[in-house]
């Protein structure tokens, strides 16, 4: 959902047909927030089931690289916006051609262009050395609206399984210098006004233990490194997600309670009808958020739900994310 | 949506089959709660452009006062709630016999009694009196579950226009002694046990200027006084009244940040399709939350939303809460 394809701006907000390309969990937080706002929104998914499916007036099917197809469908909205970005650019480009208002200056394009360089870029020994000796890996959720307004969320922190060396939880704000902190909201705008990108952008930095910041990975949509501004912000990523596109004034970022972010996972050997272990257990926590995706099926490891955990003390939050981690299951 | 009618408790939560009489702003945030738990809600509303219209995948157009009709779509669901208060209390009945799974003891009539037996103590003298002699007017939501938990949000505080003598705003927590709020608690549990009510009730009172709690009216579902929780409480209304009726452990009612509440009206004179005037003053606000009901047609003082406003400082959030009121406007 990150790039602002065109807007007619002359429109109340509530006016304007928001056409969003995928119909996954990240649109579904998104509607959630949308439906404060009145926004008019469809979407195109190739999933009949897809955890959007019925909070939609007009969600249809069909797959988002089909270049004809989403040519078609785009030409009914006032405004397109993506939730994933394997979707068709020859028919984005198309459409807003073929469309004319605003100035699109293929900015949804540039992103993946420049993405493919951040690959290239993996590619040299240098940096797969990095892979191995960085000391923390930190996100960044970047916001900037049409007006030149852009706002980071405060830095979060992705912590390890020491031996699974799998992202376990995420934490906000991270634990690092006021310095590195700095450094890292100074990447993340460098990296959004190069890009010249309008919506949000994820920014995900490895910390170097000689304290240095490189960027890992990008994406530019709402993230699952910002699922817990939800909660624990003052303004969630999906609103400031909206705003942005909307060119609205960007919402405040600032940080209401320490938080951490726990992925709900099916658990492996399990694939059926999904069921939810441990839920009642976790709802008897006091600053425990359980999203759930609206999805079915498990299979092991799909990404079935987050769970957002807040608590004043440090020690009470990582204490009770570990507990929702060990509690709540996904099985069939 | 006060009333537990029955429940098949075996089933996992997001198995049940929910149906909801009624689909306005109330049912409309309740399912931006009900997303998080993959809930299955279908809702009955006699108007096909409701608040909830395009939220729920079984959105059936029908009097919610036709005996014949409530009965026979009711039939479908393992759990029914209300939205407003102006069902059929006959079909529900017939339907719970029918079905006669758990105890259904007429929760739902008995609460509208009590509320007719309030009416009714108004036409008195004294009361009146004191209708003009009171101090400050409070609310307490209250929630209640099966297992018998019960659970009472901060007590809220309701201010009037000093000369047009009609709410103006809502505070939260209301500025009074620690006695009188206890007495405000004791008083809310005390009606919700004695209504033998499971789901949220909410309990409008009157504090006197001699310190007596006197309570005005009750309303067995979530309420415009309990709104500013989506934002200001670690659980909202909402989501309690969810756990509540699920049988699910009650949430954390903690007060996050004192918050106020403005309802958002149809200004007078203007009747048509709705624009927002101010929304992006309001938006540029820090801690400023609007709600949007999703109604096409304005008309004089409709209710269209409403805005939290949530600040440290008192001080602070009663100049934003005036200046939101000053400033958002709708309009035709």
């Amino acid at each position: 959902m990150g790039n602002l394809i065109f807007a007619v701006v002359s429109k109340d907000i509530s006016e304007l047909k928001i056409g969003v390309l995928g119909g996954g969990q990240l649109g579904r937080m998104m509607i959630q927030s949308a439906i404060n706002y009145n926004l008019d929104i469809s979407m195109l998914d190739p999933d009949p089931n897809a955890p959007c499916a019925h909070l939609v007036e007009n969600f249809q099917v069909g797959e988002l690289t089909d270049e004809a197809l989403v040519y078609q469908w785009g030409q009914a909205f006032d405004l397109i916006t993506i939730e994933i970005e394997n979707v068709s650019v020859a028919a984005l480009r198309r459409l807003v051609n073929k469309l004319g208002k605003e100035g699109y200056d293929g900015r949804g394009v540039q992103i993946l262009k420049k993405e493919e360089d951040l690959e290239k870029a993996f590619e040299k020994p240098g940096i797969l050395e990095l892979l191995i000796d960085f000391e923390k890996e930190l996100s960044v959720i970047t916001a900037r609206n049409k007006r030149g307004e852009v706002s980071c969320f405060p830095v979060a922190e992705l912590s390890y399984h020491p031996v699974q060396n799998l992202v376990e939880f995420l934490f906000a704000p991270a634990q690092i210098p006021v310095e590195i902190e700095k450094k890292a909201y100074d990447v993340a705008k460098d990296v959004i006004h190069k890009l010249d990108l309008i919506g949000l952008l994820a920014v995900e930095m490895f910390l170097t233990k000689d304290g240095e910041i490189l960027v890992n990975e990008v994406a530019p949509r709402t993230h699952n490194s910002g699922h817990h501004t939800i909660e624990a912000s003052l303004t969630s990523q999906f609103e400031q997600h909206l705003r942005a596109v909307l060119d609205m004034p960007l919402g405040a970022v600032d940080l209401i309670t320490p938080a951490a972010m726990v992925n709900l996972l099916g658990e492996d050997k399990f694939t059926g009808n999904a069921r939810y272990e441990g839920l009642e257990e976790c709802l008897s926590m006091k600053g425990v958020y359980i999203h759930l995706y609206g999805k079915k099926l498990t299979k092991p490891f799909r990404k079935m739900g987050h769970v957002t955990i807040t608590d004043d003390s440090i020690k009470s939050l990582k204490e009770k994310a570990r507990r929702v981690k060990d509690t709540l299951k996904v099985k069939a």
